[in-house]
């Protein structure tokens, strides 16, 4: 029997899963009391890391006794549930945008996605970056440089909202990866490693045990088409290189 | 100098781009009047057709002198400003579900979308779907079949909303790729494809002249990873077999 009265959020991997890191930090972010539970990296983790499906199981929320199984829908859900926690923009305009970049998040950016695949633990000096993925990182960073410029700081949109949590990821991404950043983007960067929620997120990632190498197979490799394959191949059979697991919020 | 008065729907090919078919139904759903500017299958367009990127100029909403140009961000913002509209659930609950499934909708089914991708004046009658679609496939019909069992039908949240319009690209799929449905899905589908909207939207696809062969040259589909690749290959090289132009909504 489950009991309605538990608010609890649905994660996977701390180190790994982008998403359930998303859904934690908005869930953190409107105050919500909840409990995590955590799921291993099973069959729908794994589809989720190889971007082959969202996963339905992670992130998922439990509140009231119902079940919301999509990054934005809990997004909205929260802020529907805890308005005074402001998770979007109060402006209906600067909503609409938040919307829109929060959006291109959800579906898109999927060359830097597969390319640079989220990973706390680890850091790549000098990674090479294929060339689509520096087009999903000069779009990010445009759309991170007008939010700057349009709301003044000091995040996306003023006030820490849905989209700072939304992109969390992709900041986590560009230190794993050593991108090369601006100093104005560095320090919007800075900013949202050192909130204290996504700090105690990578903690925690950093103390878990699960290692993606012991998840993907040789054959779930090989079966995976195209870049993505090649890409994860890449990291997972980096030989001789061990990640460094100091660089992160030091 | 651009006007601020206008409300624009810029969208690009009807046949071949379902972000474009979901941007128009609900603009159309909301009942806000507004005129829709083309713009040719150009890079943009082309990069998501391919998979590649979600496009940033389609759908785009020009409203009130802003931008808006995420399919689910021009959804929520229909829904602010058109409250009358209904686009989404009245209910709490069937509020967050229902955004659970677009957001479903929104960034996953990538085995259905480049296996499956949508073109309205096509019918391949026996189409071989791949085994990653197929699970696609199985999953969009249990997400249907709850809904319709859950509020009753005749829409997936009993009067349309948002989800029915996100889904509606995979029910002309459905129908150009000739997928076996039992009947109460075969009947929802009927129902969506009948719709005044839908069928004006596949009446005008019907008479554009683009087409993806041109614009999809050689060279691109060699430079695409994976599968996606096979499958488009597949189609626009499927010698001897001519689209059948009347099947869709006769």
């Amino acid at each position: 029997m489950e009991s309605t009265d538990v608010t609890t959020l649905t994660i996977s991997s701390r180190n790994y899963s982008s998403w359930s890191m998303r859904g934690w930090l908005l869930a953190r972010l409107s105050g919500l009391e909840f409990e995590t539970v955590m799921v291993p990296i099973d069959a729908a983790s794994r589809a989720e890391l190889l971007l082959l499906s969202p996963s339905i199981l992670v992130p998922c929320l439990t509140h009231e006794g119902i079940k919301v199984w999509d990054t934005l829908a809990i997004a909205e859900y929260l802020n529907e549930t805890r308005p005074q926690a402001r998770l979007l923009p109060q402006d209906r305009h600067a909503r609409a945008h938040c919307r829109a970049i929060c959006g291109e998040m959800h579906s898109g950016f999927s060359a830097l996605r597969s390319a640079l695949p989220m990973n706390l633990r680890a850091h790549f000096p000098n990674f090479r970056i294929w060339s689509r993925a520096q087009l999903d990182i000069a779009r990010i960073v445009a759309v991170w440089r007008e939010c700057l410029a349009r709301y003044g700081g000091p995040w996306l949109f003023g006030e820490i909202s849905v989209a700072d949590a939304m992109y969390a990821p992709v900041v986590t991404r560009f230190l794993t990866y050593d991108v090369k950043l601006d100093p104005d983007i560095a320090d919007y960067c800075m900013r949202v490693l050192t909130h204290p929620f996504v700090a105690e997120w990578i903690e925690a990632a950093k103390a878990e045990k699960e290692d993606i190498d012991g998840v993907l197979s040789g054959s779930e490799n090989e079966r995976r088409a195209g870049h993505a394959s090649g890409t994860l191949r890449r990291i997972s059979g980096d030989s001789g290189r061990r990640p460094d697991e100091t660089f992160l919020v030091a």
